[in-house]
């Protein structure tokens, strides 16, 4: 038998940028980092998805992007900035995805040229899918507008939608060209949306960052008020810590089971499925972390008072840390923790579940105690 | 303006395996691959998309292939071979890709199982395809069945499928998990496809290396007839170099302009669209290395002898090397010239087209003559 080996390296780079008032004639943050890629031999073109409820919130928002990217030297702007409806739901649309697609093909978007996300972290999951599976791949660059998506999906490398009530069952791990964070976005927020994108950073504090957490200790009543400097620092350090863990933890592309940075999310992920999405992300994750934590202390691994430390903190930003759905219903299992199979299923391979063996340390298990995890969700009622 | 640089590598790796009766459950070529993948801690799974045309040339293929990989220890397989019909008709059909999406799905194909797709090149793309967006990228192997595939698209790193119209405008770069190519299935392919599969080792050998060039000149007439170790070889040379360009020519998922890899290839996507692909992706490479071969020798970079050796080739290989539609229509342009542009989208960036320096050297121009080019195709109407 004869055989070949191929092999070869893939680099990957990009940039995240920290700015205000990104289309800002005076702010050159995006339209310097454009000029930089163009080329003599040819223009390059963009286009510009955006989101509905950023656009609502922001009137002439679409204008002065025109304005902004039609002036940017070596690229030609597409005719119509797109937009398209923000929120979960633009991911249950395939239709909507293949208008993306069609878009992309009608503007010549080719692979020099640049897809530009502007929105909440469901359109930029959408607009990276349609941009990573046109022409094999085209360049897209994110502007993402929630606290989430600055701190944590936007910074990342994956994208994908919805499928059949799946959950990011289609996506491809595709980095984007750059990504822009502008703080001024979130001054429109929703509280909600506000409070529940603060999530990612006390998860990723607590699997990585005990100075971090402390810091959101000590921070959570300005932060949950509205403390716009304070919200800046959190986003920096939690995409930083998020960067790291991807760019620096061996495994950019997940191709093995472990995936502390979904410490809180196997149970999150169906809760926000089974409540049809009526819990938003972060808060479904404000539940998962409050329950894994609690069962990392029933195992002994982390104090009483780390885990009503961490507790606090989550109901300080005034995020919820149980739901009914933790409960056996009917003497039937609860549908959330008998979702834990689903959860090994989508990762693939053994299940593997990060907990805490301290506050900015995480550890994984490979199998849960049921009686043990009720008990946990018992405890989480009684805290709420 | 704060700023944080995320960069990583990502190794790809993958091996070609070359054999003969993959099947037969003496050959442990695939099952020894598959095994020395297996888990201690859990099954992984696998699922087989098999192309309608080969299924139907080996009765009795499918139950084979259950009885061999339903025997490989840590595996489960399936409980259905998935057979879809082969050829380009599958690549326009989305709802077929969807269909298979719905099988990985269906099966609990998770990121360590594994799809396999045994069938041509148009099958594999469309299965790499369906595997590369589910559950953001699934593993795959490829078992190509013909010529073109066993020594070009099936041993590289691209999938695709068309859409509305446009050659493989949906897509992806994902490098298979190993791809085992067996001669035996080469016995019933129609002359037609026996034949045009060489047309890509006539490229390779052209732009890369003068003394397979040689061998497969004093091979032609052998090969032509049916040669099967003379196709075996054929067949491991021209795939050894694609894989070497891939892994070796340090732009594996094309991000520039360059492909030296699509050599007389303009005009043939072209062609294949326009006769709404009655000609074989092979035939319609066999008439653009013609016409881009006369037009470097009209540029003066090969000599009248080689251009003649190239083309005598082509022309004992049974294999056409010009099109009516290349000439102008009721004096507007040919359809197929006036492709260029398209081209160059479809790439994106400058015009970049290779051209021939010598044989087994390709060189590349951003400009094309359209009267020298017209003057080409002339002269290959004469030399047909
Ligand atoms: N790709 C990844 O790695 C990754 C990681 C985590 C989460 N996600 C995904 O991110 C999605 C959640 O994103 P999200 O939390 O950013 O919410 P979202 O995108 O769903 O947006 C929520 C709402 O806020 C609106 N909105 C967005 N920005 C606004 C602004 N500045 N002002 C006013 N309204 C605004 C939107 O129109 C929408 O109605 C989920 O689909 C989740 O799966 C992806
Ligand atoms: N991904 C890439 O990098 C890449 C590169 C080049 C070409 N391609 C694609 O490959 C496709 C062409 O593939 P192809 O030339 O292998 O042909 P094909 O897959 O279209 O198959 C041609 C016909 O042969 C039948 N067939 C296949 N194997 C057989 C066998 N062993 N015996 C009998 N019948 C058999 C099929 O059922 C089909 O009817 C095109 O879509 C082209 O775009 C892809
Ligand atoms: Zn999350
Ligand atoms: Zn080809």
């Amino acid at each position: 038998m004869e055989y070949i080996q191929q092999q070869f390296d893939v680099n990957f780079s990009f940039g995240v940028f920290f700015s205000r008032h990104l289309f800002d004639p005076a702010n050159t943050c995006l339209s310097a980092f454009l000029e930089s890629k163009a080329s003599t031999a040819f223009q390059k073109k963009l286009l510009v998805i955006l989101d509905g409820g950023v656009a609502a919130s922001h009137p002439g928002l679409a204008e002065q992007i025109s304005r902004y990217l039609g002036q940017v030297r070596g690229f030609q702007l597409a005719p119509e900035i797109i937009t398209i409806a923000g929120g979960e739901s633009v991911k249950n649309d395939l239709p909507l995805l293949f208008s993306l697609v069609d878009a992309i093909d009608r503007y010549g978007i080719d692979r020099h040229s640049y897809v530009i996300g502007v929105g909440g972290g469901s359109l930029l999951d959408l607009v990276g899918f349609a941009a990573a599976i046109s022409h094999r791949g085209v360049k897209h660059i994110r502007i993402p507008t929630t606290v989430l998506s600055q701190n944590d999906s936007g910074v990342g490398v994956k994208n994908g939608v919805n499928y059949k009530g799946k959950k990011n069952f289609l996506g491809s791990f595709a980095p984007p060209a750059a990504v822009f964070n502008d703080s001024t976005f979130l001054t429109t927020l929703d509280g909600r949306d506000w409070r529940s994108g603060m999530v990612e950073a006390v998860k990723v504090a607590l699997i990585r960052d005990a100075a971090f957490f402390e810091w959101m200790e000590q921070r959570a009543a300005a932060l949950t008020a509205g403390d716009m400097p304070g919200m800046e620092e959190l986003i920096y350090r939690c995409a930083d810590l998020h960067m790291a863990h991807i760019g620096g933890g061996g495994d950019p592309f997940e191709s093995g089971s472990a995936r502390p940075l979904d410490f809180g999310h196997w149970s999150a992920h169906k809760l926000e499925q089974l409540t049809n999405f009526a819990l938003r992300h972060g808060e479904a994750v404000s539940i998962g972390i409050a329950i894994d934590s609690v069962y990392s202390c029933l195992l002994g691994w982390i104090s009483e008072s780390d885990m009503h430390r961490i507790v606090s903190v989550l109901k300080q930003m005034q995020l919820p840390v149980w739901h009914p759905l933790l409960e056996k219903q009917d003497g039937k299992p609860s549908p959330v923790i008998a979702g834990l199979e689903e959860f090994r299923e989508h990762l693939g391979g053994q299940l593997t579940i990060s907990l805490l063996k301290a506050i900015g340390k995480g550890a994984e298990v490979h199998h849960i105690d049921l009686d043990l995890l009720y008990k946990a969700a018992d405890i989480c009622k009684n805290l709420q």
